[in-house]
């Protein structure tokens, strides 16, 4: 039975979109494949991985236009369209439990696995409680501070980033407990307070979904679960069930010396004194020595040996020396291009305030260690 | 003491030259270090892995000119100048057992290690034997050849490439026991006859230090050493100590059916079956079915899926289904930049001999494979 005849990249694009959450192997077999299913002249595209669900639709040429759904291996099917020309004819025929996929002199059989066994989640009513962003907006946050999300932390609240919407503010948060990434936006009308910790995996696969436009991503929180619709795209993923971190208390207001330098004349010399850091721990210790008008940076290794910078500054206060991670500063610099940031802090053992002038919603703590 | 002055391209390029084969992490740490040479008027950089040593002469301007001989890290130092702007002048300052690497407001400290306990291979005399070819064409040479060769194979005589010089010939070979790579060039006059097997590590090394240039590399062969010098560079390998399988006994002589096939037009044919074969297994079988003016590509995996290609060759001889590793042709035809190849076989039993046309110093062996 002839199912789709189309180009490769209207099938292609769709399939896309929904396999960044697909895992090659599976203890669960039908995880590694691609609810397809069309319906009323649509057809929808739809993978999980239990913990995220996406689904896109995409109006397709069909010919027969007929009712049908079934599973097939997500990534081999990418993989071939792929492997074809741009603009060749592709068609889907199905016979028993395989699908024909063939273009021109190419032809790949796929085995099916039915649909109804596909771990779909049911769908939720339209939430009443929904807010509205621009994408470009949310990716643009999203951006300020996944990078600060914890990574396989035992304190499982951690590995996932604090969404929070109050009033007229929507906020995020990530942490791995030695420093804090802080965002706010404002929003066109007050909410009512709601907020879920969403897990990494679904922050970095959203981020890459989201357009860099204009176009609005629409926020639904429910009971253990948050779902971001966009550009014919739903994407729903379960939420980390624990207590986020009170990051007010994290901020600190105390912060009263301060110095503004050029982002990547600071980040260049924190990259040069990091060749002389212990590369291989996950703690690496650089000082910044600040004084006078003057910024001393300086990383030592096991092996005694160490770098140093020298930069100027604009800094008249009480000399104040800071021993921090320095991969914690250099993920940050990495991670936002504004011009400068502007570094404050209260002594050699308060947390240091990095922001971005001109940016009030912005922050980022980064504790003190000790060398 | 100032050792050296010199801007910053001067010093990094040498080192680049020798740093290739030097492990970050080592249990002998002397072995991470450059040993770094001045002797009238001309500085030395120096590594080895205890296997291979590279060795490249520069000259530098020096301002004191005086004669001196340490050992640092080689990727730090590496890292270093590569971290400090292309134009930037360095200096290298030693006090007591540290080197100070200075430029600009940027000061770096590194741990020096005494030049007496770097393991260099003593100088052997210059070889009666030496022979010369091209860089260019050693270097085509090695590239036609140096994917065929085995990996930690416990036949540690296939782990490395056959060099031998015989007559007027120069030939090299790999193989892996599965597949041969054959080439050969012709020599000036004739040599005696030397062979040794160039363990992989150098192989790769060399092949990416020769330019793709006119000017001469010499090689010399010793008693378990082989040395390359070039553009003033100097390599030295230990070699493997066995005996390479007899190539001329796995050429087969009686493949009479044949057929020629543009390289790109297989290579993705065999790119699109590849996608539904074991992807994951180490041998991934294709079948080859030619019949009259027709090649039909067939992979199958453990799902019961199958891709299946058809081109058209054109052939009038007896119909043959071969079975081959498909990872076998991919590397080939990945490998080498020909417009077409010649597939050459007896019957489904026998190997594959595949050429460039109108290349004759170039043959390439598979042995088929039961699927």
């Amino acid at each position: 039975m002839l199912l789709i005849k189309t180009n490769r990249d209207t099938l292609l694009k769709p399939l896309q979109t929904v396999t960044g959450i697909v895992e090659r192997r599976q203890t669960l077999p039908i995880l590694s494949n691609v609810l397809i299913r069309q319906n009323a002249e649509k057809t929808s595209f739809l993978t999980t991985d239990l913990e995220i669900q996406i689904k896109t639709i995409a109006t397709l040429d069909l010919l027969p236009k007929q009712d049908f759904s079934l599973t097939v291996s997500a990534k081999k099917l990418q993989d071939i369209l792929r492997s074809l020309s741009a603009d060749a004819e592709v068609t889907l025929t199905r016979q028993d439990d395989h699908l024909y996929v063939k273009s021109g002199k190419s032809a790949f059989n796929l085995q099916i696995l039915p649909a109804e066994d596909f771990p779909e989640v049911a769908e939720e009513a339209e939430s009443e409680d929904a807010i509205t962003l621009k994408q470009k907006e949310l990716k643009d946050l999203l951006h300020h501070v996944q990078f600060a999300v914890a990574q396989q932390d035992i304190r499982y609240y951690l590995n996932g980033l604090l969404l929070l919407t109050d009033n007229k503010q929507f906020i995020s948060v990530g942490t791995d407990g030695h420093r804090l990434a802080y965002i706010a936006a404002a929003l066109d009308k007050a909410q009512k307070k709601q907020e879920v910790i969403l897990p990494r995996k679904a922050v970095y696969e959203l981020s890459k979904l989201l357009e860099d436009s204009e176009e609005p991503v629409t926020i639904e929180y429910f009971q253990n679960k948050v779902r971001f619709s966009f550009s014919g795209i739903v994407l729903t993923s379960k939420v980390i069930d624990g207590k986020f971190p009170d990051y007010n208390r994290v901020i600190p207001t105390r912060n009263n010396k301060q110095f503004e330098i050029s982002r990547q004349t600071f980040l260049q010399a924190l990259q040069r004194v990091s060749i002389l850091s212990n590369q291989s721990e996950k703690f690496r210790g650089v000082r910044l020595i600040v004084s006078e008008n003057n910024l001393r940076i300086v990383c030592k290794n096991n092996e005694q040996e160490e770098a140093e910078e020298e930069l100027e500054i604009n800094y008249r206060e009480e000399a104040v020396d800071i021993s921090l991670n320095i991969t914690y500063l250099l993920d940050l610099l990495n991670n936002i291009d504004s011009e400068t940031v502007l570094c404050a802090f209260e002594n050699a053992n308060s947390s240091v305030l990095i922001t971005i002038p001109g940016n009030d919603a912005f922050k980022y703590i980064v504790m003190p260690m000790r060398i």
